[in-house]
């Protein structure tokens, strides 16, 4: 395949591979993101891969979120009501891989960038530089990947709607004590404990990991248009004065750009909330 | 409306109500509390709020328990098999309500109350004043509400048991370490959390909160028909000998009355058990 | 009914009995263990027993795993793919006995002594010297018993993966922070505790144990189908020659037997992993 322009990748064997997120300035999920996994996805489908590790480049950004510049997408996305949005299709699929996936989480990974994690198998983060959460809210836009799906089933109801509702951050030991990830280490610990288990994991017969993935999906899995119509929503909020009013401020203040408001996002977007009286500003 | 006897309303902002529980000696639950609540939120419904707090004037008791000493209820409720009782229905709307819920809890929250806490969105309790429980297997009845239904999404299947089986009591740090609560805090850190929380949600757009909630609920409500057998299942329980056996020994120790019974409950039912003996003691 | 060959029964009270695991050298499950339970609880159910505990007495092994060495039990599960496995049909019926069930456990409880477990209503553990896991996959085998479909709804999908995937041992302070048990405690509170409870349970009215366990069952339990499927999957996982050759290089080391391979487990199965050119080794 064409060399991947959002990540690189390190075949430490054939059966465990690593992807490393790295797409200055903040790590975006875009559509040559999705793009790209997908055909990695389908050449590690291949050639029967174990376990894919999936870690950043950038200490402080794992993945900031989607990349809200794309006019062009929401154009699209409203003239074609019936298609199932790319990151959807890539979410959906991650949770079907025939592989385990394991997110090793180091710095922001809110909106897409939670979901994208959410989606892996598995999610071990640093209890000091994780920090994690679905910032959505505070665009005036539910989130569109599905966490009000994927999250009632790791956090439970209550903890599932603070997350959603409050779009705040969250630390590595909350999100742990939360099962928001599965464990947090000590950030110089993160690394090894990941390393061991995913080289554990592809030592094992793969036709065990597909056996376990297929019944824990039989078990835990949603209807796929669960995830459509988040998105669709998503889309829709996107489409509306109170989002646009949000965001463009956000855009002038420097967001997608590496520096306050996408390390202190939650806290921006307080100042830029859309009121009857706003566009007087 | 006319004004509320049960508790008080405070409207901090448009979008930021606050219903203070008030019902002396020890905040039970009753037609009364139903009514006035339904008639709040249908209030609230129209005049889009955002977020709704409740929370207790009574620092020892949050909501005691369902008042018992209504015998023509029992009376109605066997007549009438085919109506939803409104306690049942009030709780299933809360949990649909469009607007964000939180329950603040500090003091007693045991049966009713406790059911009432499970169904709003959020729960945030004292560490040191919070005692919740379903303390209903003490009184030969099983929980009304439907915490049965409620609460594996956010304790899992085991800790359920625990908690329907034992009627026992949990603190704060308990309840949050299960999931019962989402956090809970120091006592005098608990006020200053939700107001802030309350806060920022009520300064996002409603659309999203609905959207969230709407989401949310597709991915974790249950069926309305397993509230209604629950709560039938109760009132079956009342009209046995060995909840009446059990009851009437406590209304004669104090039970309704602010004292030692209603504090220590779960102690104090295990006095009363029924067998076949019993009436002979 | 004849005398127990594999666990000894005590009645406290004839409502509170107590089922102690004694089948030496490593307390495996087999068919004999699953007859006599099978006959125990239809003898509890009709002496309505409220509530039974099962420890074991041996300090060091709770259930070790599944009796591995019935070479004409895969022939006959192989030759009869329409059954379902005693040990499926014995779990299942533990989730949906008339009377409560309280798993107590020290020592190591791996594979089908984890599935047991899963299957009580609550699990305590001893902090210490409590040992979970799962660890088929090291044997080159999906988990028979469901854990793939029980843990989620304790421990969450990713914790689950981590379980399934890892075949790695849990102590009770883990087992507790993941929902995996109830609680653990220091070792000497173990006893006390769960007896306690037991006891308390045992005070109760048995209708209102028999309605909780209704209601949290039809809010909880999976299809009955979910379960066959998997331990088909595991025997067709014991018929590959994967498993076999783990499985053959674990009993020359000393498998099933009283020692360092059941007592490290998952770091022995490490070493017979196999591949294309294993058979040459």
């Amino acid at each position: 395949m064409a060399s991947p322009t959002r990540f690189n990748l390190t075949e430490h064997s054939p059966t465990f591979w690593r992807v490393t997120f790295d797409n200055p300035p903040v790590n975006l999920v875009d559509g040559a993101f999705t793009d790209e996994l997908n055909e990695l996805f389908s050449r590690a489908e291949g050639e029967d891969v174990s376990v894919v590790v999936f870690d950043s480049a950038d200490p402080e950004f794992y993945l900031a979120h989607y990349d809200l510049s794309a006019k062009d997408e929401l154009d699209h996305v409203l003239a074609h009501p019936e298609e199932v949005h790319p990151y959807t299709a890539l979410l959906t699929r991650i949770t079907k891989l025939p592989f385990a996936t394991i997110s090793s989480i180091r710095g922001i990974a809110r909106g897409a960038g939670s979901e994208f994690l959410l989606d892996t198998d598995m999610r071990f983060a640093s209890r000091e530089k994780a920090v994690i959460g679905q910032f959505e809210i505070g665009i005036s836009a539910i989130a569109g990947g599905g966490p009000a799906t994927r999250l009632p089933g790791l956090v439970g109801r209550g903890r599932t709607f603070e997350i959603l509702y409050g779009g705040l951050d969250m630390d590595g030991a909350r999100a742990e004590s939360y099962g928001y990830v599965n464990r947090s280490f000590p950030d110089d610990e993160l690394d090894g404990f990941v390393d061991e288990l995913a080289s554990r994991i592809s030592s094992f017969v793969l036709q065990t990991i597909r056996d376990i993935k297929h019944f824990v999906n039989v078990a835990t899995l949603r209807p796929d248009a669960e995830f459509k119509d988040q998105m669709d929503a998503f889309w829709a909020a996107v489409n509306r004065p109170a989002q646009q009013h949000v965001a463009e401020r956000l855009f002038d203040a420097g967001l997608q750009q590496r520096g306050d408001v996408e390390r202190d996002l939650p806290q921006w977007v307080t100042r830029f909330q859309y009121s009857p009286d706003s566009e007087q500003d």
